[in-house]
């Protein structure tokens, strides 16, 4: 779908085991696209990997490469698992070391609640050379950003917490808007004229989404989706698909 | 994680712009993880990227030759943005053909209902030549199979149900078994040792789930969970890890 302003793009890297086996419900994902729709960047791909070094260096550099951002959560603690901030070290070839100020704002943190920075603690500051932090206001161990890449905690109100902090520093661009108009025909009655519709209005993506709804009993329906960034011509598209619905009716009734 | 039964891997690969755009929440795959996972089938990655020809061959190429199986789900209804099945076409460097056998069957299941297959009701039987069909027993428009990928709907009753005439086709191997242990300190305490069983058994996956309960005010909590085939060996790194935690206890009772 072609804009006039340059695209702001974005992926999204999971990682952890517990999300591929079944154990653990990604809450993650969901949460970010919304934020980026709402700061008019594109999200275009997403991917769940396991904690296994090769598979993070070949995402990362593949995602970096691709898009404007790329946001990852999870794998930043002090655990053998945890190996994230390694292997993103790694794919950027630069060394990882326990960044000084990551250690500093650790060693405050603790010292706050009459801890230590126990040498399990200082773990958490470990992060590629060069990277900057990202504050953590739940729970202190921060995340970092190096180059595009925003590399954050997986426990959803750490990353959702590390989100906020990196909002503002992006580049955004006008929110995508939407229209859903409900459709009383099915797909393939339509098909053949929202497809003309679409290429009416190529500034325009049009979806048709069908869905099973259970309440009172299975049955059909079917949302016809609207989405772009100027607004007249959104709204012409829209009058557009509920003309073609208007006739599709009177068809009907005829 | 080395095992000695040759492993059987799986990718998923969600189709939809409005899966990314956080319009609709993916309920697929979270589910057929729990599947695979069932049928000891290792998931190793998830994709989840919108309806774009170039996105949708790029991800089937990569993803059928990584792993054994490939599951996609969305994008193969008649409307002009249901592109999975041309796509996948090309990415097998095949051609894109109404297919006899999903044609009958189409035809058999608007017969049945007294309706016609109409042009638009026919987009469904789009499929890369020398697929074979993934029945469909809620809404008869079939999915396919063509090697080792199997392209399936986006709506949850419909993409569950041909997963069910998908499973018993598959390779299985012993399902993975699992033990969690609560653990009642802080990750950073338990690393170094939690690390040393990790490498005193290779053949066990041991990972360390931190999370935040918003029960009862947020408190943490934290889960180690030790996975693998060897229910002898599980058990092994079970107790070890159990031991580990009472030396810990008598240390913090001390």
């Amino acid at each position: 779908m072609p804009v006039s302003a340059p695209v702001i793009t974005a992926s999204i890297l999971a990682i952890g085991d517990e999300l591929l086996s079944g154990r653990t419900k990604d809450k993650n994902i969901a949460w970010l696209a919304e934020k980026l729709n709402e700061c008019g960047i594109d999200l275009r791909e997403v991917r769940i990997i396991p904690d296994n070094e090769e598979a993070i260096i070949a995402a990362i550099n593949a995602l970096r490469r691709a898009y404007t951002y790329v946001f990852t959560s999870g794998g930043i603690g002090p655990t053998h698992d945890d190996i994230t901030a390694e292997s993103v070290a790694k794919a950027f070839q630069r060394p990882c070391i326990f960044d000084p100020a990551a250690e500093a704002l650790l060693s405050a943190y603790y010292r706050a609640q009459k801890q230590d920075l126990t040498a399990g603690r200082r773990l958490m500051a470990r992060m590629p050379a060069g990277a900057e932090l990202i504050a953590n206001t739940i729970s202190g161990a921060p995340g970092f950003k190096i180059e595009n890449c925003f590399i954050m905690a997986g426990v959803p109100q750490v990353f959702q917490a590390m989100v906020q902090e990196v909002l503002p520093l992006l580049k955004k661009s006008a929110p995508m808007q939407s229209i859903t108009i409900p459709c009383p025909f099915g797909e393939s009655r339509i098909s053949k004229k929202l497809g003309d519709l679409q290429k009416a209005f190529p500034h325009i993506a049009i979806g048709s989404y069908p869905q099973i709804c259970d309440k009172d009993g299975p049955r059909w329906r079917l949302d016809i989706v609207l989405r772009g960034r100027d607004k007249a011509v959104l709204s012409h598209a829209a009058a557009a698909v509920e003309a073609m619905l208007a006739d599709f009716s009177a068809e009907a009734g005829a």
